[in-house]
């Protein structure tokens, strides 16, 4: 079984996403985005884009900082379940992390029931008390042995969170990213090298501007690019004559 | 006394930073970015890059859906003290939020410590036992009357993180920050948005595309530039001939 290092604990919307991926597999849990890069577990999963309880600038920062590459991008809706050993009609309380309690509040005040924060949605799973219930991942019941009441109770179209496999198995490729390092800072340099883009008919689908941290006010860019049937190779050269380029890998999304 | 809204709980690194700008102030905390931005207190504080534990897309998202205005932005150094009852000499646990306890790494391995994880930094300072510390704000150990051991026991030099302040008072503005809505995505349509900033020699100091939510692929911009001494009126009517231009406020920034 492949063994991958993804964020912890189990049970999460992390969890439910690599599983898509993945199938069966071997978790080596992490408590941190930075733990999971620097795992010596080669093949891992990141989250990349509006996961619940943030994390992006993480994996945007760490993948610049680090030499992992990106092989695959799953996309995964965030579909909260109810989750209870307890009947609807004598739920008194519901626990789960303060961001998907916010997503439910519509079925939450029709029913009038207390609300408990917990730091994750799959701790909010374990230990349930008779009159209380919990929002998390259709996967967080599973491992906890606790019937779904509800799926999909979030009041409006659910989110979608996007992940990144690093290190994994070579796929035909859709998109690619990249970091842009320019090393200096002047009206219209990003103008500039969106050029290179724009002149290869390349669309961007991701942009993020983000500190260095070397010093105060530098910046660097990431760039996500659409690049079926389109001349990467001659954008990068282009891209060459204003900035550092960093080639984060070629993939596809996984739906 | 000024009221402002702010995620809590008190002695975080959030509270540290609004102490610096407003100095004494009633505090009304919330328990996500998005009650703060929903809070019926006219005056609110919110992180908006780099902040301990993320938050950075929830702001930006929320400045686009809800009417606020930003009126300040305000930089904080982050700078963990080691905090505790117990001398340097006789601690074993250091407690704190996941991404603290990463930033200080050298010296807890070069003491050797154990580690406890806490929702927040803030936490970490509550119910010490003898033997343990915590990494956290020196605002949390004025708060809790804990003892610091030492000051700035990060790793590296301090993140900055940078928090907004909306609908406060109205101060010289060198900054803006913007959403563009294009409503329609081709290649090339980034690039020509950004010739309005060019063609202007507005520098921008952040950009970043987030999903609308409406549709899948369907992004909007926020950008964020200098306007000190530049001719803002001319780009906005530039911009506006590309996508929908919601101004989001003209501030200065204080360090």
């Amino acid at each position: 079984m492949k063994k991958v290092a993804l964020l912890g604990p189990e049970g999460t919307y992390t969890h439910q996403a690599a599983k898509k991926y993945f199938g069966d597999f071997e978790p080596a849990y992490c408590s941190t985005i930075r733990e999971v890069f620097e795992s010596e577990v080669e093949t891992k999963f990141v989250p990349v884009e509006n996961s619940l309880g943030g994390g992006v600038s993480d994996t945007v920062d760490l993948l610049r900082e680090t030499d992992n590459e990106i092989t695959a991008e799953v996309a995964l809706p965030i579909n909260h379940a109810l989750i209870s050993h307890t009947g609807l009609e004598n739920i008194e309380t519901v626990k789960s992390h303060p961001q998907a309690l916010a997503q439910c509040q519509e079925l939450i005040n029709q029913h009038g029931w207390n609300e408990v924060e917990t730091d994750s949605t799959a701790k909010a799973v374990e230990n349930l008390e008779p009159g209380e219930a919990a929002l998390a991942s259709e996967i967080a019941a599973e491992i906890n042995n606790v019937p779904i009441l509800q799926k999909s109770v979030q009041d409006t179209d659910s989110n979608t969170t996007r992940f990144f496999v690093l290190n994994g198995s070579p796929e035909p490729s859709e998109k690619t990213s990249i970091i842009l390092e320019p090393g200096e800072d002047r009206p219209g340099l990003l103008h500039s090298m969106l050029s290179c883009f724009a002149g290869h008919q390349i669309n961007l689908t991701n942009i993020q501007s983000r500190p260095t941290k070397k010093e105060l006010g530098e910046y660097f860019f990431y760039v996500e690019a659409n690049i079926e049937d389109k001349n990467l190779e001659n954008a990068v050269k282009c891209l060459e004559t204003y900035a550092d380029v960093k080639k984060l890998g070629e993939y596809s999304r996984v739906e």
